[in-house]
């Protein structure tokens, strides 16, 4: 029967596989964990530190402002933020799928904003993020949006 | 040599499901077309009219507003979008990855916001899209996230 111990091996191919996927960790346990670290890392007052969670080729789009392409101008349009006086970042991840070395996170985020000689102002909002995992560096943020749920003051 | 024979059935099948797939158009030629007939319904006044892009099961992430859930729910806010003066919807990708039955979209967009009684307003912004592909009705909008380039008021 050689196509029964060709099933066999193909199997044991697979379940070897499988098995090198999962000391990967999974991707929502992997991305959660780069989440927390990207908080921590805001939250301590190291703005421009989250950098170091995005590809290279990453691009970065807030709100007011024109897209931000690349690592280096995402830590510093990072540090703006920091310098703006935001502080309490928590971010939470209502979805999140993985297709293969890419994955879509849709999340809720809240923000204190404190600027140095005003009140402080409470913001929350929502965001998608496209992850890309990188064969040395894991799971890192490819594209980032997100806009306030905080209505438009009328003028 | 049964083994050769199973790997040439299903090396047909194989061929016969690309084929399949084939016949539906590629990812980014379908989604150039429901992007399309987006704009066109949106500028031919009926805004409530780009809900039927959406899966049922979509999320409309508009700024300074709560996410909305549902298709009917998604029509209603392009509806109040309408309302507000919106016009001249363009719509452009500057990238698409899909992944089986999911893609995401990156882009951006510029829109004429002329109120009934108040000076016309342009603005321009940046979205990304999560597709998803229904068996029946193809690529529907599945995630839609956008935000202004404009830098806010000073106050």
């Amino acid at each position: 029967m050689p196509h029964v111990r060709k099933s066999v091996a193909v199997c044991a191919l697979v379940l070897f596989a499988a098995a090198s996927l999962a000391a990967q960790g999974s991707p929502r346990a992997d991305i959660n964990s780069v989440n927390a670290r990207f908080m921590a890392t805001f939250n301590r007052g190291d703005a421009a530190g989250v950098g170091q969670f995005y590809s290279t080729d990453a691009v970065l789009m807030p709100p007011n402002s024109a897209a931000v392409h690349g690592r280096a101008n995402i830590g510093n349009a990072w540090a703006a933020f920091g310098k703006a006086g935001g502080t309490n970042l928590k971010l939470s991840t209502t979805e999140l799928v993985a297709h293969g070395d890419m994955a879509h996170e849709m999340g809720t985020y809240s923000l204190d904003i404190k600027p140095p000689k005003a009140a402080a102002v409470h913001d929350h909002g929502k965001f998608i993020v496209i992850w890309k995992r990188d064969p040395k560096a894991g799971w890192q943020l490819y594209r980032d949006i997100w806009n306030t749920d905080v209505p438009a003051p009328t003028h």
